[in-house]
């Protein structure tokens, strides 16, 4: 049974203050709650239903299992349909990124993404490819937001999302800045090379101002027909596909 | 001023059943009303504030325009933050899909999708490719669906999109069924030949049993990472994009 207090803190947790308040986001769904208890991620505590119990792995002992009812799921759910398990989860502390870990490949740089399903999609699609990071700027949303991390469908489990000063990191950058703009050369025949960061946009205005004077490769996906533009996370996954296509992305050192 | 029966009339379009039994669905937005009004669609009534007026085109005198206030349209729109201007839109009739429109080119069919949000997206894709028509299973999700409309990003006003027994379609197909599934050949070595459909499945399930023996090119997007699945929308994008990049979309045959 559920205090009042308890279902407060946890379904406070559907808001970034006080997610970072405290240092914990919320996963939910058997599939999910499995891959981040079989992750580097710390697992904090489970909320089941006694049907949704049977298709969980086991659980360690050190990670606190509680047995809910439907009704105090559907409390604590930021789902309409809760999925029988709801845990909670530290939010990771990562090293602070440097030249050393961006060398010799690829990261996805996000410039201001606020749609939370866009971002969790870019996080499953950079999955898909093999990436193991992804770079958002500050102003990005907050991807231990429910609908970033429901979008990711557990690849937010194996990935590292960092926020940094995005203006700061190309500026400084030793290797090469690829840009997605609306007027640079085709990405089918842009030469990546074999180390770089690759740049979208915010969905309304595409790459900052501030951050596109840093962009060394202006790359366009070639339009044939009469849309105005595409969704971010459709652009991401074009240039992961393209880096992958072109043979850039080598599980062996990801 | 709207009286109660026409808020009712203009809220019940949020439900497909009422869309079909007045044929008429909403479009919200200057950027995607200006879209649809420029297009073939028949748009039959605008409701927009005194400030949103300024931003649209002249309408033609034909349409009727109701200028109402901010409360108004709260009460009608279904988007949280509404746009300032929301039209009425006829449900547009096709001439049945035959062979002959299908022949000489290529076609998206969706195998029951569910997501309106993927929908649209996928709309809004194809028409960046040139694409001219998405072909949807009878059990896929409504297009005329507001979060569907609003994810093609106004792409909807320039797209003919079909429900259809796909099951049928595929196996009287005279042309190539391409098939997107998680063990066919990759994407990238694939020859499209001339024409062809490429059907792509359910968000949970792929294609269904009933549809993948009439698949006569099983067709991957290669795995690097770890991710179980590509969002449907990001698998079509990265099929149009593959037909963009080998020239098989000729702007001048769509």
């Amino acid at each position: 049974m559920l205090s009042k207090p308890q279902i407060r803190t946890i379904t406070s947790l559907q808001q970034k203050k006080f997610r970072r308040e405290h240092g914990l986001f919320i996963v939910e769904g058997v599939k999910s709650v499995t891959e981040f208890l079989h992750s580097d991620y710390s697992v904090q505590r489970i909320y089941h239903t006694a049907q949704a119990a049977a298709k969980l792995p086991k659980i360690p002992q050190n990670i606190k299992s509680v047995e809910i009812d439907d009704l105090e799921l559907k409390r604590i759910s930021s789902l309409r349909t809760p999925q029988g398990v709801l845990a909670l989860v530290g939010i990771p502390d990562y090293p602070p990124l440097t030249g050393d870990v961006l060398q010799n490949g690829f990261h996805v740089v996000l410039d201001d993404i606020q749609d939370p399903g866009n971002l969790g999609t870019i996080i499953r699609t950079a999955d898909w490819f093999g990436l193991k990071r992804v770079i958002c700027s500050i102003g990005s949303v907050d991807v231990y937001n429910a609908k970033a991390v429901q979008a990711s469908m557990g690849s937010l489990a194996r990935m590292q999302v960092y926020y940094t000063d995005i203006t700061q990191l190309v500026a400084d950058s030793a290797i090469p800045v690829f840009g997605a703009v609306l007027d640079g050369s085709p990405i089918y025949d842009t030469d990546f090379g074999q180390e770089g960061l690759v740049v979208l946009g915010n969905e309304g205005n595409g790459i900052s101002t501030a951050v596109l004077p840093h962009v060394t490769h202006r790359v366009t996906i070639p339009r044939i027909g009469n849309a105005e533009s595409l969704n971010v996370a459709i652009s991401a996954a074009l240039f992961c596909s393209e880096l992958a296509r072109k043979g850039k992305i080598d599980p062996g050192v990801y």
